[in-house]
């Protein structure tokens, strides 16, 4: 396994239970991780006050929310969610990929 | 034009003269834009002695270097290159888009 080359599929999950998160790389600026959903499943609405965050929706089909706009987002969408701005996962339409990546890092003391 | 919503495809531009870049989205913490090549363009190796940064391929394959690490990465694969570790891609193998990220962004002062 390659420190630095991280297929994506090898690294999802799905859970009935509830939506699942996953680490694939952390540095002092940045953390890369992986949410799957199956349909139906959601991520609350929250706000991160001082990190810059973002979304790629790898497969799959959400209805996502950020700011005042709530749109369905398919494999091939960035959603952009900068700091301050509430965002979250209304609904995953299909089973859902999503890679996102903030900064600073969660935890990180600045 | 949605301010949080922003399909890969639409941004992606190619030039037979070299690879191009495009700027996604900028906070004061990270940065999200795309690399697009045609066959057989590179992006030389470089080091950003303090910005944790990764790529994403979206379409398309190149051979990339990280580190010590040489690898043909294609479509949904990761590429990390913490703070300080010369990464670049060596050469694009078809024509390839990739998401790439950047904290802190490029330019800012810190």
């Amino acid at each position: 396994m390659s420190e630095y080359f991280l297929p994506i599929d090898a690294s999802a999950a799905f859970d009935a239970a509830g939506a699942t998160k996953r680490d694939l790389c952390r540095g002092e600026q940045l953390f890369v991780g992986l949410n799957c959903f199956e349909p139906g499943q959601s991520q609350r609405v929250h706000t991160h006050a001082d990190a810059d965050k973002f979304y790629v929706v790898v497969s799959g089909k959400a209805r996502m929310v950020v700011g005042e706009e709530t749109r369905v987002a398919d494999a091939g969408t960035v959603v952009w969610a900068p700091a301050s701005v509430p965002h979250g996962v209304a609904e995953a339409l299909e089973r859902t990929v999503m890679l996102v990546a903030i900064a600073p890092p969660p935890g990180s003391a600045r």
